[in-house]
């Protein structure tokens, strides 16, 4: 059966990331899958938090947010913020940002990452990931081109997306109305060289099988080379603009 | 002396309205006004606000939002959010709105209008205005579509813009940096028929006169006129889709 | 047709100005305007808020509550203290005061105005500018006693009054009951000199002309003249005490 | 050696009691002790609060808040009303006005007695006490007069000072100056037929034995015995107007 | 008519402290009281509260909490922390230990008690007090061994009961069924000198004479004696240990 | 290299888990692992939650706290409470339990289950998953025998541990030490038939290979057995009781 878009289970949603919408911040980008759209704006700050000072590290951190708008129906401002779940997303994509990032080489600044959903179609956390990446990598250039940096302090790039077990079938990168119906929902971050960064699998419906997590994460490392793919595209944009 | 960017004093930036930006909001339009870029939803409730349950008569409101980085430099989350000014833009909007909406004939239903900044560069609580204004016709037409109204219960547009005294110069639509340096400060609110709805002039650097009162309501009666054409345009393109 | 209380439209309600009601604080006054009562009271902090240190300038700002039980029925404290309308009218009363303060010759202090509304029949915001005004020059009084400064860093006095369009009629200085019928509401600052410093016109039920408009401020520069002339009677007092 | 202000060790501050200061309140009082003056507004409300609803009972509840500048130094808005004190003074209002309500009598309705300092000498809770009583008594006369209620549902007057040691000498009615200095600190609620309502004694600097406390419920005793002769006669006031 | 549990008016609950429970703390103390439970934990910090910083001078402070379901039915978590009741108790906690406590001796540091109640029947807040005592004075002693202080800066020893008039008799160490049909209800804090250090005594229901008073002195005064015991029980331990 | 207490790497520390140690609880459990101990307690609430209300089905959820000093050092009430980091964890701890509660079959009621850390050395969620299965499943026996529930609605059993990469070892269940040197961190959750009912892997200081996640997954499926033969003879205690 095929899917509410014709996708083929393995089938990622048409994909586009857009460098530099945000012109004053130090790096942005626009990911757009399908009718989710994150932007992800990037600000250098010229000190280290409070916990890292006098270490001569820096520090890569991200919040986000959604319009209240973005869903179906309207999320009041007040009940998305101090969510839960806008916690957990925060922290995700804060700990795959510094899974790349050489703290130590970026010496005693902070990049903050605002993710921002526009509009909210499922995969809104995955497509921070990777459009946060892509404006972090650009804040990082300015800091070169500036002369305060040698090189870019990363040691690879990040991308994610979403798997999942939907009506009995393994499917990826879920949409708002397959994710609703999913048995299984697991997303995954991992890096240009193939490696883990996050597994965060929850069979909330019912358990899954060892099997399904095999199948699950295949599936999802197939989606993410695409992504990663976009971003290394979405850099040569920047190097040469 | 020319303005920095080279407009005359009594000429508005380049200005374009948007329709249906956000495709599952009953209403939207994206205002972009030079730099400035603000995002407005409409989303219909089928219930009144507490104040009014059961006299027949709905309600329309306004919320302001920006992103943090919509600045030259970051502004937190929270600040913005609790922030006086907020409030006072919010309650702005939703004045202006309610000043041309018929509300008993909207019937107990609620519009509530979420503009969102996503860049700032002066003007934001007026390009809202402007921007809510079309939403919100948007949002009554699906009313009227959908059979639930007979026709839109509106007695007119409403479209602002802002207005100052800088360097000793009445100047129209200011950008940031000129109504940060500006010692009288007005923004203006108007119907299509040529009627205030709101007026409100600070002279924080300075008092002002009478006659600087009437050269500046006279340039923005003038600016709003050209935005008044363009919701009109917009509204054209409403009728049509 | 008569007013409520039997005033002609551009009659002032019987107002009075008493100084020095706060005994601990460096200036205060009670304003009386008919059955509306606000005092105000000023605090001296020797030194200037964060965003202006070091610069050698002080600040003058303002706060406003009211009691709950300052209102025909009773307001629950925590809703009144967050409210947008108490932040707007703290904005308003420390713009108006900063118009007239010679921030530079305050030197690095902060003087805080405390409105604090003990009966409300409407009018308070503009009753609180007014005392507001009167408590600040008494506390820059004590500073030039105490010979920290030279003299009073005053360029001129501020006072308020409200005017609106009720029943089809401009009236000035709005009781509530008048005030909650009101098709247009403006509340006006005003200087000695006749110079404005806030016009804030609010055309909630409808728009209004040009020419309503400049019959409302017409007859609020005649009110403020009035308390104007209280002002200076009240500071008379002081520098005789 | 005298007291501050040359009172007798057992002698009550100069004090008074105005009844229906708060022309919008059901009941009102201002009780002055020296140089501490508290308003007492009492509201009505038609109804009980969730915990008794529906058995045929009503309640009597109060808030005390200060002013800002009612206190030596200012004390921040938000400080004052979120803290540990506030509750407690609140709570010992409450239970005191309680201990001579009779809920059962005054049907399913609410009186919450606010009460607010203008100026802060020491003694502030008792005083809120002593006139939140009377407040509460006139606006019980008032369900009376409307024939809501045959009679006034109070078992009693209630009324409250403070006692101390200071410097060694067992003091009445302390002043701020001499609670500061105080090693032992002891308010006391009393009813007119001499009885106990609250005992609220604290050596926070060092313990106290039982003739010291014995002494201090003398003193305490005496001067309530004042209290209560203020109240009856604010009382007789009441019944005349 | 006897107890509940079958106990005489003057006869505490079996009562045992336990010392040492939280082995990451400085200090601690599990009070059992009947049914009542309440675990207490030393915190030392090594630097004063700012209000005391430069003046040579400890602190020693205390809050108070409970488990949700410590009590018959669950209380949800940000009522109970945010409540009137229990800024009152962490207050009175604090305050009975500072009675003892010689902060001069101490030096510039704070000591906090966690005292968390894990099972709820009645007299929590006097078991944290006697709990913190022990606490407290372990967590002394372990800055005695570490070579900090010379001696344990305490002047005596603090312990607490509550003792009450139900059904017409008065009653000592109340449980919670006795405690909910109280007409008087008192906390009485004392030193192993037989001195008070806090008398709370209240009547909600009913005011009370000056000789139930004293009865109800006398018991608790009994009662603390053998809590006294019990912590000098304790100490014997500790210092043993 | 051995552990820092000994232990083989695929080695559990010692647990020990105590059935109904809060006794006003429908069900409660204390899990102890090392010097790990969480107190878990249930209640039951007559009616669902407001999502599902009219549905036929009940609801599980939790909640997570930490006592203040349960860690090495002293953390701020406020600060745990509302953090991220306990959001999170609450909605694990709840999704987990739901996989294998048989909501329809437990009727319009909501259980809640309060996990509280009492000594924090590593692994407080994963024992708090373990322990709140224990109490729902006491607290479900209650409603079995009042008669509400024909049988307890449980599919199985759920257990939790963690598992990390720690000096390049792979190490089951982490001391606080361990954790806090982990390069890789994993929480996995388990049902007694062996299915994945969470999988949660993080490598923030760098990124993992599949083989480094199939032997953690290897691991912790050990570990969590043992835990599912801890909790069966706890069920085998409860039935007998």
């Amino acid at each position: 059966m095929p899917r509410i878009d014709g996708r083929r289970n393995d089938e990622m949603r048409p994909t586009k990331i857009t460098v530099g919408v945000q012109e004053f911040a130090e790096g942005s980008a626009l990911v757009e899958a399908g009718q989710t759209r994150v932007v992800c704006a990037a600000s250098i700050e010229e000190k280290a938090p409070i916990f890292l000072r006098g270490q001569g590290k820096g520090w890569v951190t991200a919040e986000y947010g959604m319009l209240p708008r973005s869903t179906l129906t309207r999320t009041p401002r007040a009940r998305a913020a101090g969510s839960g779940r806008t916690h957990e997303i925060q922290r995700l994509i804060g700990r795959s940002l510094r899974s790349v990032a050489q703290l130590e080489k970026l010496g005693e600044r902070t990049i903050t990452i605002d993710c921002d959903v526009l509009q909210a179609d499922g995969g809104t956390r995955t497509a921070a990931v990777t459009g946060a990446y892509v404006a972090l990598h650009q804040a990082m250039l300015v800091l070169v081109r500036r002369g305060v940096l040698r090189r870019v302090p990363l040691a690879g790039s990040v991308a994610a997306t979403s798997v999942g077990v939907v009506g009995g079938e393994t499917m990826l990168d879920l949409r708002y109305e397959e994710d609703s119906r999913a048995a299984v929902d697991m997303n995954v971050v991992m890096t240009d060289a193939g490696e883990f960064v996050e597994v965060q699998g929850t069979g909330e419906e019912r358990p899954f099988s060892r099997a399904a997590l095999d199948e699950m994460l295949e599936m999802a490392a197939g989606g993410i080379r695409e992504l990663t793919e976009l971003q290394a595209d979405a850099a040569r944009r920047m190097t040469a603009g």
